[in-house]
């Protein structure tokens, strides 16, 4: 009998290819425009020419959850490959220079036309904290024949975010990635991205989570109550535990916890100078964690890695991390 | 006899609509590509193509040496427009929302068609120092008729780049600016942007600061030593004094030199925690200077205010203010 082939990336995500537009914004301003303070609102084209003509001066930085937690991975040292679709205009170019320029394998061909490439409009108010709107023009319309079985199978990890799960095209090419991730023996790591994405999905998230699909599952307080309709933060934690090998659940300023089998580690937030911009706080905690775990790090050592990795994200503006990521969490492990 | 109507704006200004690509780069990155280090070089669609493919992940700001100071300028408070071209591209409509979100008026209709939006590459070292790679696109198609006599005449200060001094078209809109501003009693501020224009446009130059066509001169040390033959700082100052109501020298570290008349002022370098990301220092050292000037200030009040301006725009990426200027300006004076 032959050994497998050790698969050649560490992990490989499925997730929206999104540019994102940040902006200060005074805290009146967000209930001027009625947005949702600290959640991510799905907006359509309209929506956005008119939130975008509200904005102040902003900044365009990549961004995607998935392709968020890709960069902070391929930043820690780990191989990766990403599966997103941008539309063939200049976002399009920027999102994918950004990906491949960290490292990322990232080979879907850009789509013709109109949609253009998804941004999210992000209002980032005094205290950190982001208000997210997107547009998710082309990054609906990724194609499952934009993977295939031996890709997923080259991957240690398959990561989806549940943001792409609304879409009919890409929870097609998830599932597919699933079962193929499944048949080649990999692990699949998921989240569920936002309480309105488990208000749409909760009999498919739950399907998932009860049918052991999901080895590791990250999400935050919110989501874990919505999962689990228990609004009890411990009775969520046990409800999920039989069934999910590793589940990591963040608290924000609260820090985090992490559950596997019998073992239980927790983390309290890495201290930062100033919060400029929580964008991207879940996305580089994912990152951070999962690299402790494909690394063979304790759960306590995994768990403090993500919190690491969440406090250079939120110590400036935008997603993708800015320093020296390996050598930033090195130093803090130390 | 009726008195001329005061002018409804501060400053307009003439200059390069450009968007920022803004990516740190290590040392050795700068020699390997053969780029000037803390310069700035024109180049061509190839060569674009080429530098941002060896380029790290990046950030997208809106840039433009007139336009900063603009965007200075109007974060202190003062009424201002811009005259520049962008083509009918995303990144143009990046450039032209950020600016009119900057309060800034702008109406220059996009340009259809070939070549794309200006966008200026550039790598920042560890220590800060930015060098800059600029593809003009269609921002080299600025037409004279984008200007009329009515707008020029309704700013107090008309501001033009050197930058924009290259290519034979704007060339010819700021010509019939200058005149235009002349004919309407107003200021005129000049910066010749880098020492490789002063070379290709020396002649023009002094030919403007000869005939008394310049109010306000700003330039740095090196563009002094071009402007002028004289390698002695003291002689360069001394050579234009005569010939310029008002010249400001920036020198980087070494803080600034301003001189009308029989005054002179000198500033040191505002301290900064850290110098992230030099770019913009020098449109923003004017954004300040010229919003002390136009305001009355003194000459040394005036300069201060641009040691101000400069300091926040190099403790963080991007040439245009993140804070509120105008409060951080107040509370440095004070």
């Amino acid at each position: 009998m032959t050994q497998p082939t050790p698969p050649r990336l560490d992990v490989i995500a499925i997730g929206n290819a999104i540019i994102d537009v940040i902006a200060n914004c005074p805290d009146a301003l967000i209930d001027d425009l009625g947005l949702s303070r600290g959640g991510m609102m799905l907006i359509d084209a309209d929506q956005a020419r008119d939130l975008y003509a509200a904005m102040g001066p902003a900044r365009e930085i990549s961004g995607g959850s998935a392709a968020n937690t890709l960069a902070g991975l391929a930043a820690l040292g780990a191989k990766c490959g990403f599966v997103g679709q941008v539309a063939d205009d200049q976002l399009g170019e920027v999102f994918t220079h950004d990906i491949r320029a960290a490292g990322i394998a990232f080979d879907v061909a850009a789509r013709a036309g109109d949609p253009p490439t998804a941004r999210c409009l992000i209002f980032v108010t005094p205290d950190g904290q982001r208000t997210m709107n997107t547009f998710l023009g082309a990054s609906h319309y990724l194609p499952a024949e934009a993977l295939d079985d031996a890709m997923i199978a080259d991957a240690a990890v398959l990561y989806l975010e549940g943001y792409l799960w609304d879409p009919e095209e890409p929870r097609a090419a998830m599932r597919k990635a699933i079962a193929a991730a499944r048949a080649a023996g990999r692990k699949i790591a998921f989240t569920p991205s936002e309480c309105f994405v488990i208000e749409r999905h909760r009999a498919d998230f739950l399907s998932l989570i009860e049918g052991g699909e999901i080895d590791v599952l990250f999400c935050n307080e919110p989501e874990l109550a919505a999962l689990t309709s228990e609004a009890d933060f411990e009775a969520g934690l046990a409800a999920l535990r039989p069934k999910v090998p590793v589940l990591v659940v963040t608290r924000g300023a609260d820090g985090a916890v992490a559950l596997s089998g019998d073992k239980r580690a927790e983390v309290a937030a890495q201290p930062v100078d100033k919060v400029v911009d929580t964008t991207g706080a879940g996305d580089l905690f994912a990152a951070g964690f999962l690299y402790g775990h494909v690394r063979g790090k304790s759960l306590d050592d995994a768990l403090r890695m993500g919190a690491i990795c969440a406090s250079e994200i939120i110590s400036h503006y935008g997603a993708r991390p800015e320093c020296d990521l390996a050598a930033f969490v090195a130093q803090r492990m130390a």
